[in-house]
């Protein structure tokens, strides 16, 4: 019994001397990577930010494909019905609404936007402790979530009057006759609203890397 | 001229003696502040904090005006007209046309959120240094971003076509028949974007103080 005794012992005191020391050097890293920031911490707090940096960019480019396919499904859409009177042909496209109008404007600035901020994200992956960038760009991807929201929302009240008319107003459904029209309006409004959600994410995980700095 | 020399030297002198002093005080107060919260430094960064908090708990409050505003005017809101025909009574109220009815929703629901939001709002001046309240407050302010904007804008569209009408679609405006009821909803609709607006404000607030902090 003695020696198996004796390896416990060994394996005790193992533990009990790597416990401080690990606690120790836990200790000592975090005011030297405030004061002289060495490998270890830096590289640490670096890749936490520059991970939310790199998702950042994803997130953009992912919201810049929704903004704008909702333009471009948006602006691009137009019908003419196969039958028409002596004086006019009935024919449907976005400038008919002014919400739909907007719609395409307000996609368009969000498209935009996307594009020059990208410089921007790139920026905070290679440099995860510039909050001056980050800060710069939450404020503007927040007012883009009201703008998208917007127009996304307008959009959508128009297309549901659209779709089933109004009894009390006397306004009546336009889709039975622009069924085309009415299905590819519906998808660009889809694609507004998830470009507004990719906005909202892009906030939070902005706020998220402001804190963790 | 001996002793008006004598005094400007001695001024000289003590502006010599009295700067350095203030650097190496001002330089030994951060650290100090970090490690053990002194009472110059602590108070200098949470007076900060808690300024920005301050502002953080008028705006929500000023918010909840809006909100609690948009929503009873456009609840409250009903015009009967005062002819009507053998079989039914010409009345508008909100209930007649769904984008108005998820504006009193939302609104109500904005309402009710920044009621429960002021106690966390207080422990960020109480606690200038606590982040995750602040954190918790920036992500439901964003959602809340698009949320009462998509309901100030979705009403905004209808009420739009509701002065105007529109000829490509046949819908003809209703606003000459229930001017009053338009007028008080447009009324709504503003207040509304008001609020929206704070929102903005208070989550660009909020990612200030999470950065300064």
């Amino acid at each position: 019994m003695e020696p198996s005794h004796s390896t416990k012992q060994t394996s005790d005191t193992a533990i009990l001397i790597d416990e401080p020391s690990r606690s120790t050097r836990g200790k000592s890293a975090a005011p030297v990577a405030i004061a002289a920031k060495t490998k270890g911490g830096s590289y640490q707090k670096g890749g936490w930010g520059r991970g939310i940096a790199i998702f950042d960019l994803i997130l953009r480019v992912a919201a810049l494909v929704a903004a704008l396919a909702a333009t471009t499904t948006m602006g691009t859409t137009d019908q003419t019905l196969p039958f028409f009177t002596q004086f006019f042909q009935f024919q449907a496209s976005y400038d008919d609404l002014p919400a739909f109008s907007y719609f395409v404007i307000a996609n368009a600035i969000a498209s935009g936007y996307l594009v020059l901020s990208l410089p921007f994200s790139i920026v905070c992956i290679v440099r995860p402790h510039a909050t001056g960038a980050r800060l710069l760009l939450l404020i503007f991807d927040t007012m883009l979530v009201a703008f998208t929201t917007a127009a996304a929302a307008a959009a959508a009240a128009i297309v549901y009057l659209a779709h089933n008319g109004n009894q009390n107003t006397n306004w009546l459904a336009i889709c039975q006759q622009f069924n085309d029209f009415c299905q590819k309006v519906s998808g660009a409004v889809v694609a507004s609203f998830i470009a507004a959600v990719i906005f909202i994410v892009l906030v939070v995980l902005s706020a998220i890397a402001l804190r963790r700095r």
